[in-house]
């Protein structure tokens, strides 16, 4: 991505919802000069006032019309089922010439709930920074958050160059490295490095919560003292790393889940069917089987490390059985 | 752990296998003189050239039995499925009143491998430090890997309190946290934090791989440059936390899963039937059954980290969709 703009990209941005994704966005704006103005609108009164308290943005809005009035740049950072919502209550107060984007984690849903209302004259360039931690909410938000990660942007087809250009390049000056896609590779791709991973993490420490609570009555009728659950105690052996994940925003995750439902049942099935064949070979004693498949699994870790992805562990972050 | 026994403990202690733990006992026991002597043997002519070369023992030999001669403990630190053939092996050569013990992550089986031979007049203290990295090898070892971590010993009824003291305080002086439990307790536990996720791991990796090749065949048929895998690319959303425990030593895990086999099993048939319920609710849009799911997955993690046992991640570290 290369651009001869220079910051301030825009005039002034309006964040609707101010999680961690919106805060973010305020910190890195604003430390880079990068608008004017950074206004901000939450639904909840509560999470106004600590935007507030913490002067996460220049102005901060009780009505969504307030906080987009005068903004040559939009970004809906909501849980994505709002979206539409949001984009219908907008709309008449958008400026003609501004810019409407997203930080959504699935693309083709919000080409299909926003694409309806964006009124003539405005551009929607939606937009998925591959960013994030598993905190949430204003108090969580950090400039650093978006640095050496992908943003990638969606914009339709027929979408203005210039408009495109200008995002992408405050993107590029809030760390990120910018890429484009189909919104319907987006979703694949995402469904199978973020949204089934996502998935089979929540799901293994739901199924662990339900099990600790049959190992305390295992070891009560064992006449055991238990002094702390133990799944807790022993989590270093490899669970802890799902719990992590597993602590992510629960509505952002639903929304995502419910609309990218097709690429994530698909991914979801395929994984199924690799599970059902480890199981039997486990089973079965299939040794051989079992070898092979954790051989491979090394190497596209290998390929994560080169590709410098593989962030920074602690050489005592422990994951052995 | 209490105990009046200062180091060093042994006098010479014979580490079986040279490995990420085991060589990580070499180091925390010869830095901290936790005993005289600390011999190796290696199955492979190359381990032991690379113990020699980075001088990780006082002694590395080429005959089993050379190395436990005169120990006054032996340690299994090779892959749990040699533990028969090495106990069988090395009986005629230990001396009486050595203790005999191992770090595998399943205990029930060593009992089954290992009991048998062992002689009269020696010891068999079964250990499991639940601490590791995903990097294997006796280059991969550091003496601080048991710092903080639990090391969990299965001392079979009648078994000399004298010799689980003694053993109890080499781990300490190591920096680990000494827990005893019966072997068939550990080894559901450890299903459950440790061998489950690991499990899921392998799986989704192996899920994902090949998925990345069918997603190249999609980029090329819609005429896309594929400059590097978009699984790897994209994997900061979620997918390269799974990559690091599913890196760990193949052989070491296809022992564990076959050794432990009916709570594997057991755990994953669990897990399976959860995985199918939210697949179903992602199916029919339950909406408010995934957010009540994903709500009750955070306080887990909660007690994890109020347990301290959550590990140090960079605020950066991504995790979002």
């Amino acid at each position: 991505m290369s651009t001869s703009l220079a910051a301030p990209f825009y005039r002034r941005v309006a964040l609707l919802g101010i999680g961690l994704v919106g805060s973010s966005m305020a910190h890195a704006i604003r430390r880079g000069k990068l608008a004017d103005h950074v206004a901000c609108w939450s639904r909840r009164a509560e999470t106004r006032a600590t935007a507030r308290r913490l002067k996460l943005c220049d102005s901060v809005h009780d009505k969504l019309t307030d906080a987009v009035a005068g903004a040559d740049l939009v970004v809906l950072c909501a849980p994505i089922g709002a979206n539409a919502e949001l984009a219908q209550a907008m709309a008449p107060a958008l400026a003609r010439g501004a810019t409407i984007s997203d930080v959504g984690s699935v693309k083709q849903a919000v080409v299909r709930d926003v694409g309806p209302f964006v009124p003539e004259g405005v551009h929607f360039v939606p937009g998925h920074p591959v960013a994030g931690t598993e905190h949430s909410g204003p108090e969580s938000g950090f400039a650093e958050m978006f640095e050496q990660r992908w943003c990638i942007l969606t914009p339709p087809p027929g979408t203005d160059p210039a408009a495109v250009q200008r995002l992408g390049a405050l993107w590029t000056a809030m760390g990120s490295r910018v890429e484009f896609m189909d919104p319907a590779h987006h979703d694949r791709v995402l469904a199978i490095t973020s949204h089934l991973p996502h998935l089979i993490a929540y799901t293994i420490v739901g199924t662990v919560t339900d099990l600790e609570d049959h190992l305390r009555r295992e070891a009560a009728d064992a006449g055991r003292m238990v002094d702390r659950a133990e799944v807790v105690k022993f989590s270093a052996g490899g669970f802890r790393d799902f719990t992590r994940i597993a602590a992510s925003d629960p509505v952002m995750w639903r929304d995502i889940f419910l609309n990218n439902r097709e690429a994530v049942l698909e991914m979801l099935g395929r994984f199924s069917e690799d599970l059902a064949a480890l199981q039997r070979a486990i089973r079965w004693g299939e040794s051989e089987k079992l070898e092979v498949l954790f051989r491979r699994t090394r190497d596209i870790r290998r390929g994560i490390i080169q590709a410098g992805q593989a962030g920074t562990f602690k050489a005592t972050e422990p994951d052995k059985g």
